[in-house]
């Protein structure tokens, strides 16, 4: 009823706008929150020509800037019932017009949200690649790349009706979460479907769905105790953002005299107490693309711009974590107050960077109160990163038979050793690709027992798993020869013309190959069972160190304990349960999760090669 | 003079003992050390049946253990002037026998001398290898293995007027300190020539000379200013000392019921808050080698015998700087509190760990006030640890002629980045190999131009050079595929029957070849330089990101400015140096050290494949 109620009031200000007025960001806001103090952004032919007052919002501050066409007005919406103000625009003594503004009542639950957790496993889509479920938005007339499905880099015309569609699928198969790339508007001509280089930030693409259909996406997912992660870039908009075509100031955006400036990607530079300022500069000033100019997260307008957008889609779509793109390039204390000020705003939420570093101490640097960044005197208050080691250790050693001193199973050991270097390890993203990087399968050349390897870890080990759609039926994709296309195939059955679906059983009519059912049947036995394994979740650990690439750890809580042997080499492996005394303690027996096949702990136990047994301990 | 006088105390004492007692430790002590409240062991038959008193000295307390031979009899030193004192071994009322216990007077610098740092270059030494200057000890009657040349694994003769015969050679190349593999007695039967698996630790090994040898190199060296640096094991003794042939008590060292157990080597356990204690305990208490039982640092009998052994040499020899054997297998708050004991009676002193760990966190761990190991509650007193990183970049980007994201100059570039983890980045071991790694002219197959790249890095980045004896003669040895003998091959001319000699000039008669000597002139060129290099030792460093395999740093002080550029391509490289202004400053010329050319850094800097330049600013 509410909704209903506000999007007729959406509709209200199209109404009372004036047309001098283009623009005006946020478009409304709430009652009640932490971020009460905002700055409206006015857009529009020469506003800064006009004396502006506010019927029903105290104005605390005007500015004006370089280009005329902007005014910054900062209100307080303290204290403010819900309930329309008004803005009036006045010239020479008279208001030459007017411009209503919302303040909406806000969900009362709202500030509590509890993000994405470890209890969670996070299905991640790129969602013009997974299903098309409305083929009227394919092509839009407002934007200039049409769908062309043949062309790997082109626009398939996948949307979020075709996540909504098969939202079924992706809550049977056992993932709690979604994360999915971009949605808002990129209106490049070309490569738009990755949707990295936006141009509006506070409109769903179109070709995507409404604003309306992310926010039911969000409803639907809710409705099945689901999450839904929004992907937030601040390092770069698209440069045909619209603020983009008519900057506000020069330092809106990273500029170089000498013209386009490619970043160094030197992420190091952020706290290499050796690097030079114009290396520095190079990384966080430099531009990530051609068609990605570089924000100044350093400028005021600029943050408080992202820090309100970021909010503003959480609260209005009901956001339940963020992950943020090329975290490590943004200017480090600018993307800091950024990831502060929406934590502070919702203390239980969370927010996941790319911190895209081979050491783990270098991510580590990134994480909230994390004792290295503070050795460089930096908190970034971001609760969680990415297990980039982690990635290169699993996509490298289930590929090693036999190992020396540092190979084969030693490399998910080693990965873990350095965990004390982290502030909090349990809200750490745990993957084995996404969508840049080789796909698994690929990597493992279709050998499923490789697959099952690789998830039995992810799934059991501390953090949050991440997993990419499609791996769960076996997809292909090589990213280092084909290019992105390869890896950001179309999901089997996502569109109306595709013979087969692979979102079906394979007992099905044109369902699931039999290969595809053997990774969906293990996938979904896993994810679902971990739905409830607290111990998982966030039970200790306890690792042993891997003989002859065997690697068995432990996680254990009060009330759970699992045992994971993973053997990984070639042989068959008998294990005297003796040395794992400290870990299985009292119990006898232990169930594969997997099999459901019992283990008796008191002696040897037998494991095949190339097989993991995930012991439910009793 | 007083030397003198001392070497006829020490006489007294065998003169005068008795007996029955077989071994006093310390021998003796010194009146005026920190380490006042010292713990005597005595070691006779059934001694722990008499009682002891002392003329001379307060026992604090006496001590017997399980094993009836020993007596621990702790006396306090405090304020007592030099003299001799006595101990009287009494049964049933009456004195059985007496033995005489010598306080000497302190040379008055000893509690100031300063150890070695980074304006240092160390030479690292196998004495045994280097060169024979008594024949006449080659073997000796008291120890089972003899000489014999001609076996990789066996005595070669090499001994300590081998290295006091070539101090000349060493200081005329422009090292500053000779680290010496052990010297003291190592009675295996086999592979005693390494001798880290020591008998006795109060006596150097007489087929490398006597204890007065060692204390005349010191002397030598100190007349040369020069530093002499012991390598002391506390890890593990020998299995044919004399301590471990007849044990106090059983916790002396690590016993296993199931008889010998291998160390798992995996040292991450110390660390590593998931290790099971099955895994830390194979770490820490495992042998690390059949011939060398595991020590019990962890118990105060045998920690206060390592101190108080330690200090001894330090104030006997007057040594300046320990390296310790594998630091990071000991009980890691037992070799904590022994680094402490030796650093606070020498406050200016220096101490290198072993600490072969393969990541720059996991290296900072072990270094003295470590924020790093602050997260685990530890904190080693260790002031210097080896970049064992650094080592594994450089024997591999030489090689690599073109380069990648994170290959060739990059390597270092990347090593740096990460030092903000240490605590102490002048302290840092920097080498290309020692003897327990690949030569690095055997890795570069004997390419003269990367050992010249090599070393302008090592003797120009941040930390203390350490060099291998013969890689500046260009010898070489590869330990993968030959063994350790190959590593440690006899220096030419350090044996009486060798032809040539590399101690020698290649316009000498029988001197170095000509390929020795244009190793032997770059180096000594480079590292004589560098001893008035201040800017060098601990001047500031600036970095550059490498691209096209070229490598530019500065390093900085108040009265010098080095650029270093290091092109590790196989292309000439023309750089632009106004992206280096900030390095550059308002320097105009700068003139390379090894050819005096000069460069113009107004403009572009042309310079050859595989070359470095170092430039000194003016």
């Amino acid at each position: 009823m509410k909704i209903k109620l506000f999007i007729v009031c959406i509709c209200c200000f199209i109404a009372f706008g004036n047309a001098q007025i283009k623009k005006v960001e946020p478009p409304h806001w709430w009652s009640d929150m932490e971020t009460s103090e905002i700055q409206i952004l006015f857009y529009g032919d020469s506003l800064a020509n006009y004396e502006v007052k506010s019927d029903g919002l105290q104005i605390i501050k005007v500015d004006k800037v370089v280009n005329p066409n902007y005014l910054f007005v900062t209100v307080n919406t303290k204290n403010v019932v819900p309930s329309t103000a008004s803005f009036s625009f006045s010239k020479d003594g008279s208001i030459a017009f007017t411009h209503p503004y919302e303040i909406v009542a806000r969900n009362p639950s709202s500030r509590e949200r509890k993000g994405f957790d470890s209890s969670d496993v996070v299905y991640l889509i790129m969602p013009d690649r997974f299903a098309n479920g409305n083929r009227d938005n394919d092509s839009h007339p407002e934007m200039s790349e049409k769908v062309e499905r043949s062309n790997g880099g082109g626009r398939h015309g996948g949307d979020i009706q075709g996540v909504i569609n098969n939202l079924d699928y992706i809550h049977d198969l056992g993932a709690t979460a979604i994360w999915s790339t971009p949605l808002l508007e990129d209106n490049e001509p070309k490569y738009s479907y990755h949707t990295y280089a936006q141009s509006d930030l506070y409109r769903i693409d179109p070709r995507y769905g409404t604003n309306e259909d992310y926010k039911k996406l969000a409803d639907e997912m809710h409705e099945r105790d689901m999450k839904l992660i929004m992907d937030y870039v601040t390092n770069h908009w698209g440069s045909k953002h619209w603020i983009i075509q008519d900057l506000p100031f020069a330092e809106w955006i990273h500029q170089w005299p000498e013209g386009f400036t490619r970043s160094n990607y030197r992420m190091a530079t952020q706290f290499d107490s050796y690097a030079s300022e114009v290396d520095k500069k190079g990384c966080m000033n430099g531009w990530f693309d051609t068609t990605m100019p570089d924000m100044n997260q350093s400028n005021p307008f600029v943050l408080r711009y992202m820090i309100q957008n970021a909010i503003w889609w959480i609260e209005y779509a009901g956001l339940d974590g963020l992950r943020v793109d090329t975290y490590s390039y943004n200017d480090k204390e600018g993307i800091a107050q950024w990831t502060k000020a929406i934590m502070d705003e919702y203390p239980n939420f969370n927010i996941v960077g790319e911190v895209w570093m081979h050491d783990q101490a270098q991510i580590s640097y990134w994480q909230k109160d994390s004792k290295i960044g503070a050795l460089d005197n930096y908190n970034s208050n971001l609760p969680s990163v990415m297990d980039f080691t982690l990635h290169d250790a699993v996509t490298t050693m289930f590929s090693e038979d036999e190992t020396g001193w540092d190979k084969g199973m030693i490399r998910a050991y080693d990965n873990f050793v350095n965990d004390f270097l982290y502030p909090d390890v349990n809200n750490i993203m745990v993957f084995a690709g996404n969508h840049d990087t080789n796909r698994i399968n690929g990597i493992f050349q279709s050998d499923i027992k490789k697959y099952k390897l690789v998830l039995s870890l992810l799934l059991t080990t501390r953090g949050i798993p991440q997993l990419y759609y499609g791996d769960e039926i076996g997809m292909l994709g090589n990213r280092d020869e084909k290019g992105d296309g390869d890896i950001r195939r179309d999901f089997p059955g996502g569109w109306f013309v595709d013979g087969r679906s692979a979102f079906k059983s394979a007992s099905t009519n044109h369902g699931r190959t039999s290969d595809q059912e053997a990774y969906h049947k293990f996938t979904k036995k896993l994810l679902n069972w971990r739905k409830e394994a607290t111990a998982v979740h966030n039970g200790n650990l306890l690792q042993y160190i891997p003989f002859d690439n065997v690697y068995v750890y432990f996680r254990s809580n009060e009330t759970q304990t699992v045992m994971v042997l993973i053997n990984n080499s070639s042989k068959i492996r008998k294990l005297d349960t003796s040395r794992f005394k400290e870990g299985i303690q009292s119990f006898t027996q232990g169930t594969d999760v997997i099999s459901d096949e019992n283990f008796d702990l008191t002696s040897k136990i037998t494991i095949q090669p190339k097989t993991a047994l995930i012991l439910d301990l009793k």
